[in-house]
């Protein structure tokens, strides 16, 4: 029967075909020569550092091999994604086995040579990385930081209705909290429209130095554990081989045949109500499988010990070099590879056709199936801007309005698309609402009646989980989607980990000219620290800032556009642009508003400028060009800030001469050799002269800004107000005052920095310490903001007339 | 029955008691005056700004009353830890009726006025938060991050024997990672030493926005879930409160019956072999239970609407405040306070004696039993250290030795004790094997023969969840214990926002006397990014430090120890500070040794010194404080590299006025004004003069250095080399010279600065030249260092001879 459905000739050349992906797996860990063996192993031909991981190997090229096995069959569309990409090796043999690997990088040929060139990089300086790397074909997830196999494989499958991911996730990474939360997928992946995830929990019992979790669970457990969160698994286990593919088999085909009729019912409309179980697979082999089953009379194979290099003196312990050479000898490699060192043809046949191979699938490398997003025109949201500083707004409003469209305009058919928006729970909450008018939450459980914007084809991807927001966002684009991931501007550190992570991706991809550019990764902080005022210390932290400024130039950019329409013109070049990570920091609350569109595009396309109209050096009889002071500042409430503190300069001591200068671009700042972004020298000096002084207010905290600005001309002349590590439950303004970035401090500060002593400049002094000391009287008392400041605007006088005092 | 059990006249105190926290409730979110309603409502009574969360308020106050019984009846010692910490109102009534809150807070007296005052704070500038915080007496979470609270009980359980943890988690909480990861606790929690948690997952279906994922899945899956992972829940269901308060009742009640079963047989030696399965409760009750039902015909009352405010125009429509009034006189407040507005006595009297009261409990205001840490003299584990840059050694492992002893002399009878190491699995891998001569790594699943230093009483906590180590170990500290996270320095990143958070914590416990001081959060990164040569770019990040630098520099270090005998004095200062964040960065491999324990402590204590004997100031006729280049070092590799750059510099242009600074405490380096253990001005000019170039090696992102040293003198003349995202699997030092901080780019630079030309200096910049072109040949070629390189040592010849070229 079992060899009916598997016969035994079929059998036996799959498990030849594994016999060399394992062989080439110890191959490439151990030998810097006579890779194929031709001659009898010695020590010199044993690489000088011993690097990477057999453990899971073996139990990574069976399911290759099982899943080549359906592809041949069947012709799917198989993604695999490696959550134990420890074993590098064993993806790197698999996808040379079936030819992709010689495709893309012809030097390594498919002969001797070309085998022995594959075992030298490995783990090589100038090689490849000994985990599941971008340099890895048919990759989309990095093997190093554990945790996010499953969401990165999700994220992959929505929107694609034809691929079936193969997801791998090794029993320690199902022990992080990323993967744990991964498993309530089933509440969100929709039948109709999207792809299926297979998840095969791969359990050898142990990490690296212990047992997991539910490797020493019991099945009842584990299975009550999957089932629990809407799957229905399958148990192989064993260690004889011939035993496990044939089970593997069945249940990678009984898998699929769920998924196929789950997905037939749904796609035509026949499905019941019930959430559908989706298959999942729990394959149980032993750690290093096939390999050292002991090591001078100590267990190896099945325990931690075979995690990394099970025999690691080889090269000074004869023995152990014996018994290196035995092992891979058991493999037959003479019966493997011809005399040129080419694969047998028998198992060269093995190989899926062309892009069905899991190694070449454009799914892995989504810039082949990346369509340019159909971004509507911005007039379509523009806000009306009738005078600098005199209106306000929820400035995030006009980017909810603008993807409620691009999610209009981009729906297909069958429900997909190629946008989504990732956020935990707070879409309405960070006024993008607007996308409620044209899909809903996505949603696989049951809706009641009294749900809004929920159901189970809505396409607002939203969860209480910062890493599964960030982890599925990251699989859709590199799968040809896009996305935003808008956070809380302080919880998108709960996920920082995944977007650095992803930032080395993006760095390393854009080396290799065969990864086609992705959708960039744009992440919008919102709710930020100045405006949480009502949730606390705790929802109060720009840290995304400074963990974002020391990543790659090429990749990472910082956007703090301080109204609507700048914050348009960022989001619209964030949404075209391709291989970057876009951090786009701006407030949900009512700000003012500054720019009208045609102005936010130049002053977005410059990345900084000056704002003349809020300024005073064209005033009076100064040079204009030598300012007395400069006033910066970058973020919505630091603009708001420096603003107040230029008027009052205006009112008080209009012969001041005050620039005011406005940041869009935090990565402008840096000197142009640093950041591509960077402001030439001159261009520098035309915003900030030479030596002038500058008040600089600045959304994150202060001291990030000096690190931007080292190497620029007398960078000491910099004074950065910014967030401090002060906050509370408190008002607004209360907020820039603990901070000390009130326009009152600022006003102080500038005073105190200008080039020239205004006359004047004493009583203003006075009134700003005055109104500082008011403050917090006032706060207390009516637990409100001053009247002059909550309400203050671009040429109203009431804060800054000085005979009001 | 039921009645018997429960009877009607104790439920109905209990209920009143309950109407009071939920008055109180919602009094703190509405109410500027007239606190107790003594008065008709009026629009002027309702604050100007109305923030809280009502919804999850009333289940936690429901939970907070059966505890109350529970205690009463059997003298428990419980500690609640409130995962749904947006209902920081629910609490602060709780504690309030209790009698703690006025006892630490006598301002919020027992009477009216102190009603008005608990009023008028909640949520005001001035006043508390919004969310159960570290104000929050009772309190070891902060209701801010989701996802920390099971984590957090546990750590509070562990070997705290007597303990017991209501840890309620909310159905949003439950979506999240870390909290996902939680469940795994039976896996790790012994009954024999430590306390035991009751997880009390409170479903009431809804986050901000909508439905969550728990909520609305089936019991059946629900329970699935939880067993699958070691529990045996109990489900509770229901928005009648009489019903509801004796299921529960009945439900704590068997749980605790069940906890003490299994510890009782645990402690007695005679439970059997499995692993216990622990008691949980699942509450189903409605969101924003007893609260407006419809709010203008909407359903509210049991769906996302009554998340935070559930009638939010009661200052200008009438309608709302009269339905609010109603609302609040249905909790009848005049029968439960007296006309003093005191708590009536009967509700009075149902408070918990002293220290029980869940508000008083020591457990969670840890330094109450926290007990200094035996640290042993250092000089047990002193390296014997006979010349400085001579021999090698893996740093980190003397600090396994320090914990072993550690461990082995604070182990209590019943096998708990004050001090853990909580590492993901690395704890072997970071050279800290010497605790398992002492102990185990901690299992309560089935142990096998061919385990290693694994078993039930283990109590070195492995898990692959930084999440988990972290926040068990932030529980464990906020408890009264001691402890250290140690972490691959790049994976320290996935829980930083934890790290974050808990240093805003201390950062506000600080400034709280009855917050009696805690332990200090000692993270070691090890496995740092100069040396994960071998698992390549994904483990390769320093960005912690980024992260940690604009943290409060009240509680905030970051400590650089060069060498073993450093790591020791600095590991002792840790483990003996409190309320701190101690950063220690050192690698785990084989690294040059320098400072015998004497001089270390001396080094440390500093924070920063001139090691005259690398550096050349003093020879020749040069005035010895005037150096003509500072090369400095922050780090183990950097202090490597530094040395050997300074060794090159002493051979070739031994006339060179070279001075040698290295850094270990690196906040040393802020202005003594942003940091306390920033050097005073004339201190730093001691090290680095006032104006003398210095070539900076620094272990983590060069430009982070800037921000440190901005308001130095002429901080421009600080040239830093650091890691700049250059990345991959290569040799070490492969590392420093694609990062531009290796030997030869540091003595370039030092010749490119030195404020004289030294003769043959030409000579020495073609050598340097020279070696980086022969570098990557030779890498290449052998897959290894250049052995002049892999090699060198203080006062070895070999790369720094002139003639031998």
């Amino acid at each position: 029967m079992a060899d009916q459905y598997y016969p035994d000739a079929e059998l036996d050349l799959d498990l030849r075909w594994w016999a060399a992906a394992n062989y080439l797996t110890v191959a490439q860990i151990y030998l810097r020569d006579n890779a194929l063996l031709r001659e009898p192993l010695r020590a010199e031909h044993i690489k000088p550092r011993l690097l990477g991981h057999w453990g899971t190997s073996p139990g990574l090229s069976a399911i290759y091999a099982v899943l080549n096995r359906h592809i041949r069959r069947t012709d799917a569309d198989w993604l695999y994604v490696t959550g134990p990409g420890h074993g590098g090796p064993a993806l790197v043999a698999a996808t040379y086995l079936e030819g992709t690997y010689s495709q893309i990088y012809p030097q390594v040929s498919a002969d001797a040579a070309g085998i022995g060139r594959l075992c030298r990089q490995f783990s090589s300086p100038g090689g490849v990385p000994s985990h599941v790397s971008v340099q890895t074909p048919g990759s989309i997830h990095e093997g190093g930081e554990l945790g996010y196999a499953l969401a990165h494989a999700a994220g992959a499958a929505f929107d694609r209705p034809d691929l079936l991911v193969a997801c791998v996730i090794g029993d320690g990474e199902a022990e992080t909290g990323p993967l744990s939360a991964s498993w309530k997928l089933p509440a969100f992946l929709n039948a109709r429209r999207d792809g299926a995830v297979l998840p095969i929990l791969h359990l050898n019992g142990a990490k690296i130095a212990g047992p997991t979790v539910l490797g020493r669970s019991t099945d009842t457990d584990v299975a009550a554990y999957l089932s629990g969160q809407g799957w229905a698994p399958v148990f192989v286990e064993g260690d004889d081989p011939r035993l496990v593919f044939r089970a593997l088999w069945a249940a990678v085909d009984s898998a699929h045949e769920s998924i196929t009729a789950i997905q037939r019912a749904a796609r035509a409309g026949t499905a019941s109500a019930d959430t559908p179980r989706w298959p999942a697979i729990v394959l149980r082999t032993p750690k290093g499988w096939t390999g050292p089953h002991t090591v001078d009379g100590v267990l190896v194979e099945g325990t931690h010990r075979a995690h990394q290099v099970p025999l690691s003196a080889v090269r000074t312990n004869p023995a152990h070099l014996a018994q290196l050479e035995r092992w891979m000898r058991s493999y037959r490699p003479d019966q493997l590879f011809d005399e040129n060192g080419t694969l047998a043809a028998e198992l060269a046949a093995l190989a899926p056709a062309g892009d069905k191979r899991m190694g070449s699938t454009p799914y892995a490398n989504g810039g082949r199936l990346r369509r340019a997003l159909p971004v509507p025109p911005l007039e379509r949201y523009a806000l009306d801007v009738p005078a600098p500083g005199t209106t306000f707004h929820e400035t995030t409003r006009v980017l909810g309005e603008m993807l409620r469209d691009i999610y209009a305009e981009g729906t297909r058919s069958d429900g997909g698309g190629d946008f989504r928006l990732f956020c935990p729970d707070e879409t309405a909450s960070n006024r993008l609402g607007a996308v409620f008018e044209t899909t809903d939450r996505c949603w696989q459980l049951p809706v009641t009646d009294h749900d809004d914007g929920l159901g189970p084809d809505g396409r607002v991807m939203e969860v209480l989980s910062e890493h599964l927001c960030q982890g599925w966002l990251e699989g859709y684009l590199l799968a040809g989607g896009h996305g935003v991931f808008a956070s809380y501007e302080a919880f998108a550190m709960v996920s920082v980990s995944m977007l650095i992570q992803h930032a080395k991706w993006l760095q390393h991809a854009r080396t290799l000219p065969w990864r086609e550019p992705v959708s960039s990764l744009n992440v919008l902080l919102t709710s930020t620290c100045w405006r949480n005022d009502h949730n606390g210390f705790s929802h109060q932290g720009p840290g995304m800032i400074d963990a974002a400024i020391p990543l790659s130039p090429e990749v990472v950019r910082i956007w703090l556009p301080p109204d609507s329409n700048t914050l348009l013109s960022i989001a619209d070049h964030c949404l075209r642009s391709t291989d970057h990570v876009n951090l786009i920091v701006v407030d949900k609350q009512p700000h003012l508003q500054y720019l009208t569109l045609e102005e936010a595009d130049r002053h977005c396309a410059a990345g900084a400028s000056v704002w003349r109209w809020a300024g005073t050096e064209d005033d009076g009889a100064g040079r204009p060009d030598e300012p007395d002071v400069v006033l910066a500042a970058a973020g919505d409430v630091p603009t708001e800030e420096i603003l107040a503190a230029a008027e009052l300069l205006r009112v008080w001591v209009p012969y001041l001469r005050v620039r005011v200068v406005n940041i869009v671009d935090l990565m402008a700042l840096m000197p142009q050799d640093v950041h591509p972004h960077g402001f030439t020298v001159a261009g520098f000096a035309e915003l900030f002269t030479e030596d002038t002084d500058v008040v600089f207010a600045f959304h994150g905290y202060s001291r990030a800004v000096h690190q931007l600005l080292h190497g620029r001309p007398n960078a000491d002349r910099f004074h950065v107000r910014g967030f401090n590590e002060q906050g509370t439950t408190t008002t607004p303004f209360d907020m820039v005052v603990l901070n000390r970035m009130s326009r009152y401090d600022l006003v102080l500060e500038a005073l105190r920095r200008a080039r020239r002593v205004p006359q004047r400049g004493d009583e203003l002094a006075r009134y700003c310490r005055g109104q500082l000391e008011r403050h917090r009287d006032h706060v207390v008392a009516h637990l409100e903001d001053m009247p002059e400041v909550r309400e203050w605007t671009w040429g109203s006088t009431a804060p800054a007339e000085p005979t009001t005092r």
